[in-house]
């Protein structure tokens, strides 16, 4: 596949923000290796890889809150991919719905805004 | 600040997904270091280090499209941050409002999707 092709990886990965394709809430940011790209465009179930377990990881394989693709964008400098999903569950491992839980208040702290929408305890 | 020191750089960098306050439209992805961050929160307006230039770097320095900042979110693994902001003019040096402004087709072509709303010529 072309496009892939020549798509800038660094060090083998390129990031992928994942947004809801309804709402347009941003839900998390992994990498995908060439590997990973090719089975999530085949498969329309995001694939990435990780850096801290070295291995090829289907999202959802042990929760089931898989990410179906519903459009993949590219950006300017070819090195970012953005992909629009369908988010069964919640994309991140702490229970929420998004990763970015935390936001910075005016004093400088972190306040956490998200709501859990699982047990982690009870998924992992 | 204590957040970004509990933050995690990789080799002195954090990517940042910036997004529309408004519409929550993904703009653009950038990488900031320690100081382009704390000019960041200091100032409201988006400060990144380039990769390339090897440089810090205000977004609209030169073009005056800048990004007000409205709302900093970080990430369950504290590797990456999501900032919403006020975009004037477009976020992408193509032109476009957002540098995602290509999109997969199912024949598996990348197809412009995106509009210009300046002309990168007239502006750099």
């Amino acid at each position: 596949m072309k496009w892939i092709k020549d798509l800038r990886f660094k060090d083998g990965l390129i990031p992928v923000v994942l947004q809801d394709y309804k709402n347009n809430e941003v839900l998390m940011v992994a990498y995908m290796n060439k590997v990973s790209l090719k089975k999530t465009v085949e498969t329309k179930k995001c694939h990435y890889y990780s850096r801290s377990r070295k291995k090829l990881w289907l999202k959802g394989e042990t929760s089931g809150h898989i990410q179906k693709v519903k459009g993949i964008f590219v950006d300017c400098d070819q090195d970012c991919l953005l992909i629009k999903v369908e988010q069964f569950g919640g994309a991140c491992h702490m229970g929420y719905r998004s990763c970015f839980y935390r936001k910075l208040t005016p004093k400088k702290n972190l306040k956490t805004i998200g709501k859990k929408v699982f047990d982690p305890e009870k998924v992992y």
